[in-house]
């Protein structure tokens, strides 16, 4: 994508996307069809119905959209998932697109899922998993205009079972996070996952890593405390979060446009309640 | 699939398809365009025509099959992979098929994964990744006829960035491991992901875990050590394993079929010549 003649990095597209929304608010396309509103089930591509009446309701109040691409594969519904990839870009230029894959593996197997979250889908980013180490990481950070966000604490009771395991001192996320802002952030172009349901650790992550961008799954559905995630992870300038929300959103007032609508603008004001007023401004006007 | 009235479980298929294979051969389809034979080049599902020669140079000699989904999706060859899975029940219906997906994500999500998985492809298997913890696991694990391959000890430069920071006295892989058979492994469907190219911590994890399967990548492209592999994760009934090897087969001798044969055909007596000759003649007669 060309502007000014030059390439933006993903670091730039993200802080565009959160100016031109005026926030931090992220949509998840989780869209199951078992959960569909009545009037698309008989839709012959219902995923992709669903899904723009979620973009065409939200546009403008979302910095980005995370499509889960488990609920398209699970289908068969690549196409489905391209069609809304597209759809975004038409309708809310200036939103991110994070493929919600959680990637993780080596050399040129790693290679060719980052062709397929950048070339064949075009998302500007992609979750990745860091069990694997840095040639399970890297191929996803060699284009400066595309972002990789990476594992760290996460938001879902299994957390525990290994990512707080603690040696020297740390627990295992604490060192994924060290790892990667020392060894594979050369390019501005990594994000870390953080879950709102463990505000301690992110006030932690906030402290060790001043600089890095979250993005925050848990709000909404998973029941994270929004204030508390907000305290601890917006960076000095009230920004360095994407907070996420899913289920909460897209099936609010049973997948109606205006409770749809509704839902999102409420969240976009909640975190905005939060953040320092001067930046808030500045968003509104950028 | 329903056999003398009853649904074998993933453990009695694995041992099937040992035992029919006579060995414990899996072969890695993981086709890249440019890697193809040139006399496919122009073929209109390349990746299909391909997996069918390799399928039919090897069948009778693999005890598994193991497509990596990453060089289908990032091609948007969903259907050649589906094509190449149906194949593979037609012309070596013992062979055990493993879809290497290195799936973790949670709940509903993760529930997702598996339908494309276990019903979309219809693979016998399914490899995971451990770091989100059980919520991530589980939902591979709650049909007894299919089974989930965790990565343990991975065999990849990287694997030593966080798998192998210790705590407790044990390195993470081991953690996994330990959880995963204390608390994961009810129905008794779950299999280790363990390298080739770390022998040493493989025999560590043989003489923990005496019972549990592993699959073992890093032979072939990867240059891990054969010999050191089998002496080291063979179980006492010579059983235990399936050695993976991807590239030095599929791609042998520019990927004729005669090259492709001759060279599973040598992995399969190198890894016999280091089993029990007993079972080995136990095998060949089953």
């Amino acid at each position: 994508m060309l502007s000014w003649g030059v390439l933006q990095t993903f670091a730039e597209r993200l802080k565009k996307a959160q100016y031109a929304s005026g926030g931090l608010v992220c949509v998840g396309l989780d869209p199951q069809l078992a959960k569909l509103p009545r009037d698309l089930a008989q839709d012959r591509t219902p995923l992709y119905a669903f899904n723009r009446r979620v973009i065409d309701a939200t546009r403008g109040l979302a910095a980005a959209y995370k499509p889960q691409i488990a609920f398209y594969s699970a289908v068969g519904a690549e196409e489905e998932l391209a069609a809304s990839i597209r759809y975004i870009r038409e309708r809310a230029p200036d939103a991110l697109v994070i493929l919600d894959a959680k990637r993780g593996d080596i050399g040129n197997t790693a290679a060719a899922y980052a062709r397929e979250a950048f070339d064949r889908y075009g998302a500007d980013a992609v979750t990745i998993n860091p069990y694997m180490g840095g040639d399970a990481v890297l191929p996803f950070l060699t284009r400066p205009d595309r972002g990789a966000l990476l594992l760290c604490r996460t938001s879902n009771p299994g957390a525990k079972d290994f990512q707080d395991l603690t040696f020297d001192g740390l627990p295992l996320y604490r060192h994924v996070a060290m790892h990667a802002a020392q060894h594979w952030n050369a390019q501005g172009n990594l994000m870390l996952v953080v879950g709102a349901t463990v505000p301690r650790e992110m006030a932690e992550l906030r402290a060790a890593h001043p600089h890095l961008p979250f993005l925050v799954p848990g709000i909404g559905a998973q029941g994270g405390d929004l204030k508390a995630t907000l305290a601890a992870g917006l960076n000095a300038q009230g920004l360095g979060l994407l907070i996420s929300a899913s289920r909460s959103i897209i099936y609010a007032g049973g997948g109606t446009e205006a409770a749809i609508h509704a839902e999102a603008a409420k969240l976009h004001d909640e975190i905005n309640a939060e953040r320092p007023p001067a930046r808030r401004t500045a968003a509104a006007q950028a």
